[in-house]
């Protein structure tokens, strides 16, 4: 029984490693895109709720918050040195030239984003309505800047 | 300055929609491969400490087991219905005749991660370990029986 689950953790470790099975610099390029997909994903009904296309809803205004302060928390990880070569990368020269600067920028993301995650537990409208637009300030400072559309 | 903002923030809503410009059936295909490449970039760690690759830090182990049990959340929404479709999805047609079963295998993990959270808060090395082996263990279960390699 010990050896079968040995025999399926190292299956399953092999899986993991095929899922991130390029250079280390190429795997951070896949994450960080990969995070920021799973964070626009989280992005959209808040969005839609704050521009009025879809019913203002605390319960998931607040779940969305809150896997968006978890999320923001991995974004600087995804761009270590080395990751700025490759085709497919969206990031522009100017983020590594201004490493500081982005990351400064990637911790107000953060920040705003967790305060979106606090507000949005008191399931104040208006209040995560005027918290959700800052958090999207802080994602445009970021990408106008760094980012390639 | 109001006005500024809601300028800012409705750019930034563009932004947004721009990282999720297909139908919504692509949007969840790209948005579930993305959450697979987040899960894998922190179940790289443990897997290297759990093989030994890596001295074991429960500290770091704790932060990778809380993410992914907070990211397995987020798994069967990435797969509503009419997303079966499209070149690039990994899913098995047998995902889709058996949804049900799907759901409990996503569950499970689900469950298993959750469990890795609690046990690696503990930062007891061998129980944290153990319970590894079984969250690989239910990753396998579903990736061996609905995902293409």
């Amino acid at each position: 029984m010990l050896k079968t689950r040995l025999l399926l953790a190292a299956t399953c470790l092999a899986f993991a490693a095929s899922a991130l099975a390029h250079s280390p610099e190429e795997d951070a390029v896949e994450y960080r895109q990969g995070l920021m997909t799973v964070i626009g994903w989280n992005f959209g009904p808040l969005g839609a709720m704050v521009k009025g296309k879809k019913a203002f809803d605390a319960t998931a205004f607040a779940l969305h918050a809150d896997r968006i302060a978890n999320l923001s928390d991995q974004v600087v990880e995804g761009f270590p040195k080395g990751s700025d070569k490759g085709a497919h990368t969206d990031a522009k020269a100017a983020l590594w030239a201004n490493f500081d600067d982005f990351s400064e920028k990637a911790k107000a993301f953060n920040t705003e984003a967790k305060a979106l995650a606090e507000v949005a537990k008191t399931k104040d409208e208006a209040k995560s309505k005027a918290q959700f637009k800052k958090v999207a300030e802080a994602c445009k400072a970021c990408h106008e800047k760094y980012k390639n559309d």
